[in-house]
């Protein structure tokens, strides 16, 4: 098949007016210039859904994504993919109405609101051999991934310690209870599940220690709190893991470290060396080697790796920052989605986006956790 | 006048296959979705400019920048603005073109060849009352107009002194006798004009000293020099600068810091404090109260004020970079043009683009720089 | 009773040639003039011992701390307090040598082999009213005591989560089978006692999280590792704490951190803020107010409250070190004995020296975390 | 002739209850136990001086520096070098007594009021051989030592650009007028010399250029400024130099950087690489190299050099600090006075001590900074 010589097309469902992760999705898939926004179903209000599409410019306007899904399945040029950025309850309808009609998928995480759901999405996905992207952020970053393309290549020998920590202050009070709309469906068990905090970013702590590795954990000894009275959901998780090979991880996840913004830290241990990582400078890359200088790996530096070039955009020393890395995240989308328009092989690191595997894992880590918890922190299977 | 329905109409003048800038301005005009790129002269090689355009999905293609002027002047749909993203020596002719056609500019520095070019290009403006924007990036970060914002309220006190320094390190070697398509045109006299270091980023060393402080700058003695054997132009700078009202900088530029990317760090001290900055890591700013401890304003954050909260997009902790920092410039030129379009005042904040005259300022800090520095470092008139 | 008109007469044991924190301890005491040493048992050889105490200008050299204890006891001229710095396995022998001979003791830690040992000593100092310090180091920082004043002020309200982390890379391989004193003797049971990394470092981090805010710690649930083949101890400590009130901690404490030098960071989260400190640039203490920016409070600069000026002896800005911090605990033990001596009150900021009792929980946390961790870390008692 | 059986004797002019530098000398000498403060003219007041020296335990108290030098001379035991710590305006006339008889000096800096005493204690040092060392106390930080050490190994190849910047803030405002004692006599012409944040300061910044690249300094460009209001010196100083062989520096000094506590900061740029050193965290120095990673060679970490090695004392991870610096200098001192008594070579480290030639250099730059500043900042040789 030859070149596809137009801009793919995205549709969204969710991301209305006032909200955050809409906005990010529409602003990361724009930045590489391989996505038009063409259809969207962007609030449950259908009204409030077609005025906002008018005024962001989106053509096609629907009431819901039930009509969105048959009508696009039907459209002469029909979405691509589409995006799903509403709270995480309805993530998993919204996927399997798109995925059985047809059409691929990039959803926010977490990705279900159970277990089951999650299998039953990768259960389809599988059949259909649809793509399916999970929007873990912090995979995109460049310095993540020469994390991961070092250590595969054996830059650290065998991993033995994980030390990730996901630290938020912005649910410090109960602001839940303040009329603040991004608090209040975190909070919410029908909205976010049956995490908090764990299920908010914990899961991206958990990912992004797996994702960096490449090991399989094994079990979780974990203790979950909410410290904020009146506060429905967790916000704040400590455990421990283990890996198979014995390689070992704390994970701290909380949103209650008052004055802390989203300091997202990874510490990586191996028989050879160490990485620290901190997502609010995240640019530059610690290499710790034993018994050597440590030294800063930066991203376009001279000693990136092709994994970090192909997801950076500007020299060395103009830094990128979170839409950067959410647009890579909407680049390995496009590689594979017009790979497959093209009838070739995607390049091999597009196939780093986060896929339906992801989130099953994610969602077995929360039920994880919330075992371990509530049977005194006790060794959980992951 | 009613409300824009539509995105403004974006053209370009360079640009082409592997250029830096172009591709830069180009991202930084989609981020906030207030453009499209709907026509474009992207190579001074018609059928590369015409083929090129097509790549990327730009409908009107031009073979020349005069077509392009001539012909969007007369189009019923014409662009709204032109982004010039040429080497240095057509910048003049072509924003004079456009400029003259009707159509406001979006214009690369340093402006001009010339200050007579840059007095011209500013009568132009001044006559015609078109937008001209002037891409002197740094300005865009939210860190720096928070510098700008506190200092006029006061924060500081008066000025005493100002310690901007801009350090790389890519031309450490002879690069430009390798083929390097970046080097080589900026180490040239006939594209790049009178400076090398000099005009590429002690500009924007000076401009973002003179944009933060709202100093006046009176005389300069400086040091200019050539590190590197056979090199044309400059690749170090350094200079003394004199204001008005007293206070003084210290001004450093050097594209031979060898093992540097692209460190442009700004310091200010006042009767009553100082501010730290630091480009390479641009989401916090440093301030320092006399007698009292330092804190960090950052950007989204509780204490950063409402010309940074303008610029900006992603919460605090969720990094900003270069890209956000360009693109806050063409969302201050959006604003600027909707608002003539809409027949309304722009918010104000969106003024601080900077602008012709920051063009002409830069283009006799040029000047003066060279005289003073082949007159024996002596004091001269800025 | 009158000012004393001289130094303070110190005695060691241990701290022969070659031994690290014997050298420590007397630089340390020397710092402020307060002592003079003038006895000492430098080695369990008393020829080495002998020639090494003339070698280092010790007018009174013995063969034994037996010896040593008696002879003092008696001499017209007398030790005022003797230094125990030698191995973990006689630490307790030691000590309970000279409080029975009536002389004060400056312990190192862990203070005993066994949870009895600790206890029988803090009931001899009990009895005996005698002075004893332990040697927790980083409990002299000045930053560190910031915190537990500004702490017990109620700076960070009611504290929520504590993560401190104490990590090494020195044991990252088996450097014990390689003739390497520091390691062969923390790697051996009988004279390290039942802890590797757990007694030598994790005992450090949790003495300063309980110092800092003075928290009770309730129970403990932990996973210690031995990653080093051969190894006889481990190297490799992490845990989940409970404190009375419901504040939570981590806590890692490796030895494994291959490339990581001594990297002890403590983060405390309050109701009303943060505080992030790093031993290896230890002046500087980060405070996070909830909903305002952080700030850096600095060891003698302008927002450092009573208890870090006393604990300091050079202007903000010359950086103090690891020497300072003990020779602080010096300073403090000084204070006790001389204000003994002299029949008055000690200043009060000095009874932050740790004690007895800071070793006996020393002593219970190895025990409890040893037990948890055989329990598939179960929750245990501290 | 036999190994020196005994601590050095140290005598002191200066350093009285309250005095900052002369409590500093004290402890560094302390430090590393080499040394005994045996007598002392510590005070201009005999009667201070004498009930001071009884205090601090210093047995032989003179009433005043000359009849100090008188009867040291003639004394069985006399003292093997004297410390200078009194304001600036008497270091020539107390090292010239002591030199005269036969005594060995440690000086602070700026060494005299004028070059020309400078050049006469040149000159008597030269004739008598005695030993004589000039408190330049950051060339004492192992981390500058390494710095020197690899550019003249060649790690940095050619250098090309040096900047240096001393930057405090505690005289922002008039604080010499409220009673600071140690403002008092830094701003007094009449104590101090010709310089304020030139004579105390930039004579810093300067020293550490040269000695940490071993150039040659050519010229000098200045402008001085005394910002604060009835200062009767400057507070303020900025210059442009030029070495032999090319080099070019910036050089700033300032004490009226408000907020800012003693942030000395060296960047050095040669063709193969630069490094960037902080006095506020001066374990770690930035080794940035051409077209490598940056990496952070720490004090005793695996790539600290020999030079680096000698001038520290506790392992890497372990802060040192400015007592540790300033103790060096003690050491390098103690290193060149045993060598002469036990009739060997030194160390030749220790030669790293500053002498009477960097003395001399330090007040022709004195000179040189003010004669070109009130000539319109012309190049002045120095």
């Amino acid at each position: 098949m030859a070149k596809l010589q137009r801009r793919l097309r995205l549709g969204m469902v969710g991301g209305g007016p006032g909200a955050f992760i809409g906005a990010v999705h529409r602003m990361a898939a724009r930045l590489d210039d391989r996505f038009e926004l063409v259809a969207a179903a962007l609030s449950s209000d259908p009204e409030k859904s077609k005025s906002f599409a008018k005024e962001i410019h989106v053509p096609r306007a629907y009431g819901s994504y039930q009509e969105m899904a048959e009508a696009e399945a039907k459209h002469p040029e029909p979405i691509d993919v589409v995006a799903i950025v509403t709270p995480n309850s309805t993530h998993y309808p919204v996927a399997k109405a798109f995925l059985t009609a047809g059409i691929p998928v990039m959803c926010d995480k977490p990705m279900t609101m159970t277990v089951d759901e999650a299998e039953d999405l990768a259960s389809i996905v599988q059949k259909t051999g649809l793509t399916f992207g999970l929007t873990h952020t912090y995979s995109g970053y460049p310095m993540v991934r020469q994390m991961r393309e070092m250590i595969l290549d054996g830059a650290l020998g065998k991993i033995r310690m994980i030390n990730v920590a996901y630290v938020q202050g912005w649910l410090s009070t109960p602001v839940e209870q303040t009329g603040a709309k991004q608090a209040e469906w975190r909070t919410d068990p029908t909205k976010s599940g049956k995490g908090g905090a764990l299920g908010d970013i914990a899961t991206h702590a958990y990912h992004i220690a797996l994702f960096t590795t490449g090991l399989k954990a094994e079990s979780i000894a974990a203790d979950v709190t909410t410290f904020v009275p009146g506060r429905r959901l967790d916000d704040n998780v400590q455990a421990m893991i283990r890996f198979e090979g014995g390689a070992k991880a704390s994970l701290i996840a909380s949103q209650i470290a008052a004055g802390i913004e989203n300091d997202l830290t990874l510490r990586i241990h191996g028989e050879l060396g160490s990485f620290e990582w901190h997502q609010e400078n995240p640019n530059y890359l610690i290499h710790s080697p034993l018994n050597d200088a440590p030294r800063t790996i930066t991203r376009g530096g001279p000693t990136a790796g092709p994994w970090a070039v192909f997801s950076t955009r500007v020299p060395s020393g103009h830094p990128e920052g979170y839409l950067e890395a959410f647009g890579q995240l909407y680049k390995d989308l496009a590689e594979l989605l017009e790979a497959k328009l093209e009838g070739r092989e995607p390049n091999p690191i597009s196939t780093l986006l986060p896929d339906v595997q992801d989130g099953v894992r994610g969602m077995r880590f929360i039920d994880a956790v919330l075992a371990s918890s509530e049977n005194g922190s006790a060794w959980t299977k992951l």
